[in-house]
C-alpha cells in the first residue's frame, strides 16, 4: 500500500519483538509526522547502542562502561544467575531484589553441542571465589536445559561453601488450577508452604 | 538501571505511540542482541523515510513518488476525505474500499485560528473538478471540528454536482448500549436501518 522507503521502515519496526503490521505502520507514521531531527537522533541512538555498548566485565549484562551500573551499586554478595541479558529486565520488575546478576549466555545443551565451557560458568566461579558471595540464586528457565544447567552449577558451587538456591516453581498468580500442567502441579504440591 | 546509550535508545522507543517503558526496553534489547548491520540498516531506514518521503501531489498521503501507489492504482471517481495520513491506515483496514483518499491535514478550527484556507480544501475542489469524481466520502472525526469541516466541504462541493456522503454514525460493533452516550444513541436511532 505504501512505497518502498515506508514499507522498508515498517518491516524493520515489525522485526521488533511483539510488533505486528498495524503497530509497525503506526510507528513509521510517527517518524513521518515528526521532524527530521527526531528521525536523525533516533537513528543515531540505534547506531550508538551497538557502537558504545559492550558487556559488563563482571556480570555480562549490556553496559557502556567496563562495570555496569548494577554491579557498581548493588550487593555483590547475592548473585542471581540468568540465561540472557533480557532476563535481567524481567527480574528487575521485582523491586525488592538488591543483589547483582550473572549472565550465562545460554544453557548447557547437548543437542546444540553446548557444554559447561561454552557458557559463562568459569566467570561465575571466579566471582564467587573473589567476592565472598553468600548466595547464588539460579534463575534459569524452568525447562530441561535450564534445570540441568542449574543443577550442574549447584554441583560445582557447593564445594565453595556458597548457598545455592533456585527460583520456586509452582502455579503462577492469576492462573487457573484447572489448566495447570501436571509437572507444574506436582512441583507446587511438593514445594507447598505452610500458611 | 542501564547506562546512557541504552537509556537514550529506550527513551526514543518509548516516544513511539503506545509504547511503555518495559516494551521500549525489550525493543532496545532486541537491537543489542542483534548484529551491527541490522542496527545500521534500521537507523538508515528511519533517516531515509524522512529524506525520501514527501506528500503525494494528488491526495497528500506520504509517498516517495510524486503520485502515491493508491492514487496510481485505484478508482479516482470515489474520494474519501480524511484529516491526517494516519487515518488512511485505519480506513485501509476496510478491504472493500477501492477509491482514493484526500488528506486535509487538520480541520477547520476557529479556536486554533484555522479556516478553510488552512487545510487542503482548495486541492480537493481542484480534484473534483478535474477527474469526474462521482462521490466524496467525508471521513473526518465525529467531533465538533470534524463535523463542521464535513458540513463546510459538503456545502462547497454540492454546486459541482458531486454526491457527498458521511461515514455512518451509531453504536459500534461489540459495544454495549447501556454505556453508549446520548448523542451516539440519538444518531443511531435517527439513522436506523430496515432489516
Amino acid at each position: 500500500m505504501f512505497d518502498e522507503p515506508i514499507e522498508r521502515l515498517v518491516e524493520y519496526f515489525r522485526s521488533l519483538p511483539g510488533v505486528g503490521k498495524k503497530t509497525a505502520q503506526r510507528y513509521a507514521f510517527y517518524i513521518l509526522e515528526n521532524n527530521k531531527e527526531l528521525a536523525q537522533n533516533f537513528a543515531q541512538a540505534i547506531v550508538d547502542v551497538k557502537d558504545k555498548v559492550r558487556l559488563c566485565s563482571e556480570c555480562g549484562n549490556y553496559s557502556s562502561t567496563d562495570i555496569c551500573p548494577i554491579c557498581r551499586k548493588r550487593n555483590q554478595k547475592v548473585i542471581c544467575v540468568v540465561q540472557e541479558p533480557k532476563d535481567i529486565l524481567s527480574m528487575e520488575k521485582v523491586k525488592t531484589f538488591e543483589g547483582v546478576y550473572h549472565v550465562l549466555f545460554g544453557t548447557i545443551n547437548p543437542l546444540e553441542n553446548k557444554g559447561p565451557n561454552d557458557i559463562r560458568i568459569k566467570e561465575l566461579l571466579a566471582r564467587v571465589n573473589k567476592n565472598g558471595v553468600e548466595e547464588v540464586i539460579m534463575a534459569t528457565n524452568p525447562d530441561v536445559e535450564g534445570e540441568a544447567t542449574a543443577m550442574y552449577i549447584a554441583k560445582v558451587l557447593k564445594p565453595l561453601g556458597v548457598k545455592v538456591t533456585r527460583l520456586a516453581q509452582g502455579i503462577s498468580m492469576g492462573s487457573d488450577i484447572e489448566f495447570a500442567d501436571e509437572i507444574t502441579l506436582e512441583k507446587a504440591l511438593r514445594q507447598r508452604q505452610e500458611i
